[in-house]
């Protein structure tokens, strides 16, 4: 499936609630360590306001530079516990989004939005508790002339996204999990949220991650010198 | 009137303080859509704390790279209630402006300052509550050995600012008013306001902006499928 | 004495804590003017949350793009106070530090980490009030394959950094004081410091810098005009 | 099919040289039009000597932050008329690619490299004429320590690559083409061509695009005013 | 005079081409400190391509992000010798002006373009010696849907341009010479230009300039030490 | 040995010609590979015009933004096969240098300059063939008025330089050996160069890299799938 201009498509398949809710509480940096680190998003991708953390489905829009008019197309598509993912044909920084769509995207059960591209209203935004991760923050209104797609495969701060995959987002940064590796990676997290918790006991104890992880050897061999 | 070098105009015409409080109501983002979306200056702008709003009148001062002798001159001319905007004549991150200037500034009845450059002290700009919105925050402190102006026309970050236009500063980002907009300005901020409240209501009710705009129509004639 | 590979110093000389302290309490932008404005790292580098300022003896760390194997061999180094200044022989975001190290740092009595690359875990760290001054955040881990050095000068945010130099951090920048600079530095910050005191006070009560700096004369001199 | 790691896959469709050939012949900007303006790289991937214009199939690699192991893997796998696109999993500047591999990709026929990352030994290409779009030219070599992959999506400078696309690649910049949509492509762009052609005589003999492309009523509808 | 939108001023004043061409001979950097170093461009706009140096009189227009539509009314308003300044109303990359709008403005009789932002068909751009100094290169077209203007003042690239100002364009940058300091400017531009010439000599002979500006004894006093 | 302001080195140790030569025969990257890849300055450090390869040894200035000062009084340490490097105390793009200051450093010996901020009169150095390594082009002069140093240790984007140190720049970027060990460096740089030859005939031949470094079993045992 290409990336294309001027479609919607309104049946995307969702990972179940369930495997989402894990994934949000494991948050970005373990679930990317669980998906062999990859996936992430680019780091200019910031929260507009601190402590958030949420996970859900991406519901894609593919903008072009300085038009938000797919924006509400996409709305009408929101199911609860989506993500809005926007993604722009070209580098921009006006603000593609505010409290209006917001209000329209908190009653259609949106979670968030992510956005490669700027937002505004943020203060209002911080109020009613929608959070975004945007490139930037932009008074700079849009126009809407120009049709865009809705749910189709995008790249968004150069990583891929296709519809139905599951975006984890926090302070850290965003992570897409495709769908169908959704179950699993929940999985290799939940392990590896466990033996995180061993470790950081015996560290907090003192011991180094030299002895844990048996490195004094590799080291060793790789010819570190002690002076 | 030109940017020229050596020159400090004492007497600028200023906007009606009623004006410019309403501005500051609405905020930066209702004001440049009420402008048509001219005058915002570059998003690398931004407040150095958060939950901040500001309007005032610009006393501009054009400095050199490393140089900020002529912020001690452009002390002299505050009045209260204006916002000093800071253009320099190349790109720099020096940090022209601590807590001893906010100090002065402050003690004159400066509101805010805007600076297309870096700052310091900002713990206790925090402290004093004098806002500042800057390219960035540095350490670096300047010297004074080379004349700039204060109230000629400057650019900061990519904007132009007349002495005398009311700059409208929040998280949203800086806007610049020119002075004899600015009533205008502010009538139309008002009705978009007024607008925007009843949109509103409406979008949190879960009526569509497809709806609400009437956009189903264009988009199907621009060939907007459904699939 | 050079940069260089697979080497780990391990006895370096720091300076005394009561020193470290005092430049602590002068903060990064007292302590950089004290010095000469000398020894600045790169404005980029931000506290990942604020509030803080620390200061302590470098224990230096050279890593590589995406390796952060010598992390663990710099934990085993660090003495109570220590700040850890970590440099990449090549620009880099991925997370090199996260809870575990910071677990395992914390444990060791270091007191911050200095890093030109990400960091991750940043909720966590904010728990536990270990502070980090970063390029950015990032979900990304790295590997352990290729060996980098411990205590050797590095250049961290262009920067020089020798291990046991005094590294000065809060929300004005990271400033680096060399290690037989500290005491004398530490007394130029201290009769500055006073001497502010003393303009902050005349300045808040309208005294202006152009007369408190006697200014008048010599911008007279260099030829500003008023109209 | 997703993005994953420590795969090669061996056997992918490629496109008819015939279409690869016309659509070189166009270049990039040409092809951008003719596909709705997608799949373009972002700009800072630029090409490392001037006057090439090259269009091949996409061969795609996936590399980790310092790491060119699957370069060589790569290799293996290259037809004639290849054009190798390498995608990184986090940003880095690190010289993956030099006269060594140049020479190893031009004997198994590769036509050029596009990599979001460095390069090196950029006399030499030349000498060879070997033409590379990159991010940077770096001196900073790489190591061989973790796998990626082969032949999976990539996400190149923000444009999503699958393998077997049509890269055309010219000082215009990147562009991507579906594998399933270059003849229609370059059907398209030959129309487009012929047009401009008609378009550029006009031009020329002094007709304005205000009459040619009859906007003169559309401008005065929107409100355009001459003063 | 304010930036407006929806507007073409069709009447500007220019200045005397005899003035304009002196301007050319001295070059943008000559001109800039003979203007006190004032109106430089930020850096990061550059030619297109080598070995280029013009003047002309500044017919501005103001374009949105991705709309170039008032490029084309732009181009009714050109006059022999005249360079078409091409500001944006917030960041954009995309590729503005091509070989068609080149050869349009080409038979107006236009010298070369300052654009904010990218072109295209740089290959063709190049073989018909029509210069632009941009932002960036991008394939990426743009829409005609929103109304900027001609010939108000505009601000590019940080750079304040009325119309009718004298831009001196080449490989060191953009300088913009206000109009009513243009025959002064060219003036003290002669009189620098004579006087380097004497200074050029004197150095080549061996001459240090610490003799010949005559330094040694301010930096003596200044407190330069020699070990 | 520290940064310190005010200051003149006048004696320093260098490198034999002998040695500087070789290491010009090798270029940037072999003498990065050979050092074990440390020392290479930030990639954003380019040519100013291509085709160009020197060594030499490093004089090194430190500046203050905006201020060139310290480059006359650097001039007059210049020994024939010097590179002066220039380093500023904080970020910078002013033109530093220009063709009369290229015309006392080359009448000196000097064979290079590299900046981490602006040049200018890039067309004259180009004809004088005065090649320079810069962060930037500016037109934007600087003033005289700060006390910087002259042969301290400098950090160069992101580069230690200490003077006397080998400075090898050429396209791909500029490398910088530790004094005391290039003579070590260049012939390790030999042994690696008669290496590459080696293996550039027989990569030319068709022989892959997989099957020459013998990398088949290590990439099968780190688990990498053929499909």
């Amino acid at each position: 499936m290409n990336t294309e201009l001027g479609v919607v498509y309104q049946h995307i398949e969702r990972v179940d609630t369930e495997v989402i809710e894990k994934l949000q509480q494991f948050g970005a940096t373990t679930v990317h360590e669980a998906m062999g680190r990859l996936g992430l998003m680019n780091t200019y991708i910031r929260p507009i306001y601190p402590d958030v953390c949420v996970a859900g489905s991406a519901l894609t829009v593919l903008l072009h530079p300085g038009d938000n008019w797919m924006m509400h197309v996409a709305a009408e598509q929101i199911k609860a516990g989506d993500i809005v993912v926007a993604a722009i044909t070209a580098p921009c920084t006006d603000g593609y989004f505010g409290d209006l769509l917001a209000t329209s995207f908190q009653s259609r059960g949106a979670k968030a939005l992510i956005i490669d591209a700027g937002v505004r209203d943020v203060k209002t935004l911080k109020e009613m508790q929608f959070p975004v991760w945007s490139k930037c923050i932009s008074s700079k209104g849009t126009i809407k002339a120009t049709l865009g797609s809705v749910n189709v495969p995008v790249v968004c701060a150069n990583a891929l996204v296709n519809p139905g995959d599951v975006i984890v987002a926090d302070e850290d940064g965003v992570v897409v999990v495709p769908r169908l590796w959704a179950t699993q990676v929940a999985e290799k997290a939940a392990a590896r949220t466990a033996l995180e918790e061993q470790k950081r006991t015996k560290l907090a104890s003192g011991v180094l991650g030299l002895d844990m992880y048996k490195m004094r050897e590799p080291l060793e061999k790789a010819g570190l010198r002690y002076v």
